[in-house]
């Protein structure tokens, strides 16, 4: 029995090596090439340790950590969805679901609720841990974005109005970082690498 | 203050964004190129969430996956080292102190300190906790090449003797998963994906 739960251990740990070959959109903080969701997600479980003073109260740090690291396992088959793609992310619910179903479903049963549970925490943003998780997925690219002069936003024309929008959870999740974000967002539009909201054409209400 | 010691903690979060730019010598499961090390990072922190059930005693969870996600941020700045490469390896202790030195003395000087810690006890391998971290950590690229079909040891001519020797710190760290990776071995020998050991030349003492 132990033998057969192993069997079935392992071959979820060899499936997920596919992740490393999810291309998401943002490009790495030196611009040359775009991020894959395997070390994306290392890089959030990374922030989760350093940041961890800015968690308010009720964030449990290992579920966090876990969150960071399984978050994007079902884009192994739903793909990654790119967050201001608003035609993507209509189905985007639905793919994953199976996808979930599929991956999680690859372990023994109490072990495959228990990621399909950390992960349905993550979507559901109902918990201190799952808020604080999602406020650091937001501003990892933010950084990345930073750093890179502007690549996703350039490459795909998205201002600074989408950009506070799309960082709200920030606030909510860790709001002492809040202010952090606004002021790179301001320091971005300010250096060039993100155009500020688009303005009314004149005459148009 | 406070503000001071976000930004220590924003450098080094842009800092380590280049771990995903050093490449090991494993490939992908699928040989389709090399594995960088902040993606086999996050595959390691996966399979200790994965295989806690094999943990032994006095295992910390949240220690070990701490550990897995830290214990290659100096590769950054020391590179990656081949196992099987003895004069990289002669260095490669000098090289890895100063990096440790340098990158996690980016942040905040006491959680500098956590994190040298965690790197440190990692290094030691005295506790349950890093013996099985470096249980998970040679038990990851095994699987890899047993998957890719004998991709690093055929390019490097590497025979079974040695990936037996090199495996045995899973017997210390990890005893349970013991078995299996001796399975593994064999079945790499008797798929043809890894070379038995050389025997001795006629004639030769």
């Amino acid at each position: 029995m132990q033998n057969s739960q192993l069997m079935q251990q392992i071959q979820f740990i060899v499936e997920i090596d596919r992740l490393k070959q999810v291309l998401r959109q943002t490009l790495l903080m030196d611009g040359s090439r775009r991020e894959n969701s395997a070390e994306h997600s290392w890089h959030l479980a990374m922030m989760a340790i350093v940041l961890a003073d800015y968690a308010p109260a009720g964030v449990d740090m290992l579920r966090t950590i876990k969150m960071m690291l399984v978050h994007d396992v079902v884009e192994i088959d739903a793909g990654d969805t790119f967050c201001y793609d608003v035609q993507g992310n209509g189905d985007k619910t639905a793919r994953e679901l199976q996808a979930a179903d599929r991956l999680f479903g690859l372990l023994p049963i109490t072990q495959a609720a228990e990621l399909r549970h950390l992960w349905d925490e993550f979507e559901a943003q109902e918990t201190p841990s799952s808020r604080f998780a999602t406020a650091l997925d937001r501003l990892q690219p933010l950084l990345h974005n930073q750093h890179n002069k502007g690549g996703t936003w350039q490459l795909h024309g998205i201002t600074g109005d989408r950009v506070l929008q799309r960082m709200q959870p920030v606030e909510m999740g860790a709001p002492q970082l809040w202010p952090f974000v606004t002021q790179v967002i301001e320091d971005c539009i300010a250096a060039g690498y993100l155009n500020p909201a688009p303005t009314k054409p004149v005459g148009v209400e």
